[in-house]
């Protein structure tokens, strides 16, 4: 096994290079992937673990990636509530039954992971032992999946949600209480199953002020944490509002952080030296001339380059128009 | 004439309470707004000295605001380029002719403010004598408007942008100097029309990466501040980025900062502490309970009401479902 990220998670990679995954490696980008997809719903991907698996590898025949991360979507959480899931080519995920009352949400079952989820710890099982790299499996956390219960799809300021959680906010906790208990057992699940750590997706926090950060996000993040904690399990919290709050984040101790993009991870570092960060190359620059991506990622790079605790990876997930030429000039800069 | 605004411009409001305005308080959350919008469309509100002047003073015989602000779109600057404009209800603004080549920007034309934006001058001196508050100017910041010119409308990533800017870094600069002189001129105009300070809005700016926002969002601004400085016109500068970047737009030197809500301003003001900073307020806290409405402003207030340098505002245009209701709570608290 290539321990390079597992390392780093332990803030003792001393290899002279950071690992490198992307978040949404096994995704659109890739030739392969939209083969598949010509045969296969995006669900059914996500719902076969002979197909998920598959999925999972694509990226690994193609880069030298460090890692591995599932094949999945954070909504199969939302779905195994019962709210319905579809997605659709152009506006992305859709809830069927959004979230509408305080009784919708005291009405949700409380679905048991192992029964709902089982075709993902099926897929982890088939996968480790074709992977040569560590397998990190992940969840939304909390606060993104409440939102899109309640959206009912994607949405670009969470109106919906934020009048929500100001009108109502004791529904709002219990609705963000019950989707942490399943994410709670959701990842236990996966961790005995196999994987080598986890990734907490708060893709929407940062549609939030600092108080309802404090509020409505962070606590919940520290549940799931604090969960796993006695499983040994490393954790890795990636938020869109990591660049602001990285220092909050820091406080609930999770193992890693991922920044996004919009901060300066180098300015990020003086303030943590002490806790694994991931992330923050702005997903764009991979459409960026060879020089660009050269100036761009060397910058990255000659920041964080020798850094014990430093995963390289983009602040987003990759984008799916994003050229291979550019993936592959990035590993090689990544590998020095 | 009410001095609070000027005072606190020029960080000397002593008066025991900060000036209070709102973005977009000339909206549509006012039914007095809406019932003009029956007859007029945006648009000819905007091009309508006589309508435009009547919008700006509408929130004012409904609340007690410290100053008015010019109704108009920082998209006028984009219809004097040529590229159409209109206004859809579902979707805002719509640049009818988007920029897709380079050498669309070579084309575009250098037009006269005076002459394409006159209407704006002459909404200005109509309203002088009817108010008894300072008159804010505005314009959209050169990344905003060109952002929109490429876009062709609202956008949540600004991804044609973005990826722009990457490829072809130059003839984006050629847009943003083009943009630049323009609003100069446009914000010259409006001071010798009469305006007692401008606000200028870089709404889209949160979407760059630090490097970028320092490449094609700043330097643009720092030139309009120095080319407006001669005139000794106060400068507010809003950006959504500046919660994440309040450090780099002081050193530009405008007059004010205007914090977006994603950030918290005590944190900001620690870190800046001689210079005027306005807003910060998440506008979704409007939708609360009197009780949590009167929690946050509270909790604003308690860091910032003696502040001699602070502008009470939200860190966003208020939305247009906000209640009347709040919007008076919201002024008797700040009025203390």
């Amino acid at each position: 096994l290539n321990y390079r990220l597992l390392n780093a998670l332990e803030g003792k990679n001393y290899s002279g290079r950071p690992p490198i995954w992307l978040m949404r490696q096994a995704g659109r980008y890739l030739p392969s992937y939209m083969a598949l997809r010509q045969r296969y719903s995006f669900l059914d991907l996500c719902h076969t673990p002979e197909l998920a698996a598959e999925v999972t590898l694509l990226p690994l025949k193609l880069f030298p990636f460090d890692a591995a991360i599932l094949f999945s979507d954070i909504l199969v959480v939302a779905e195994s509530f019962g709210r319905g899931l579809r997605f659709e080519e152009e506006k992305g995920p859709i809830i069927e039954r959004p979230i509408k009352t305080a009784q919708d949400i005291e009405k949700l079952p409380e679905p048991n992971a192992e029964e709902s989820l089982s075709f993902v710890a099926e897929a982890i099982k088939l996968l480790l032992p074709e992977l040569s790299v560590p397998l990190l499996g992940f969840a939304g956390a909390p606060f993104t999946i409440a939102s899109y219960l309640i959206e009912g799809q994607s949405s670009s300021s969470l109106s919906k949600t934020k009048e929500w959680l100001v009108k109502d906010p004791d529904s709002f906790h219990n609705l963000l209480g019950k989707i942490s208990n399943l994410t709670i057992d959701y990842l236990k699940m996966q961790a005995k199953a196999g994987v080598c750590a986890v990734q907490i997706f708060d893709s929407w926090a940062h549609q939030l002020a600092p108080r309802h950060f404090c509020e409505f996000s962070l606590p919940y993040i520290k549940k799931i944490v604090e969960g796993l904690r006695d499983l040994a399990l490393p954790t890795i919290v990636f938020s869109r509002a990591s660049s602001l709050h990285a220092e909050k984040i820091a406080a609930i101790s999770p193992t890693a952080i991922s920044i996004d993009w919009s901060g300066n991870i180098a300015e990020i570092r003086k303030k943590l030296p002490n806790i694994t960060l991931q992330g923050n190359l702005d997903p764009f620059i991979l459409y960026g001339s060879k020089e660009s991506i050269e100036q761009e990622v060397g910058s990255l790079l000659s920041a964080m380059k020798d850094d014990p605790r430093y995963i390289f990876n983009l602040g987003h997930g990759i984008l799916p128009t994003t050229p291979l030429d550019a993936v592959h000039q990035l590993c090689t800069l990544v590998h020095g």
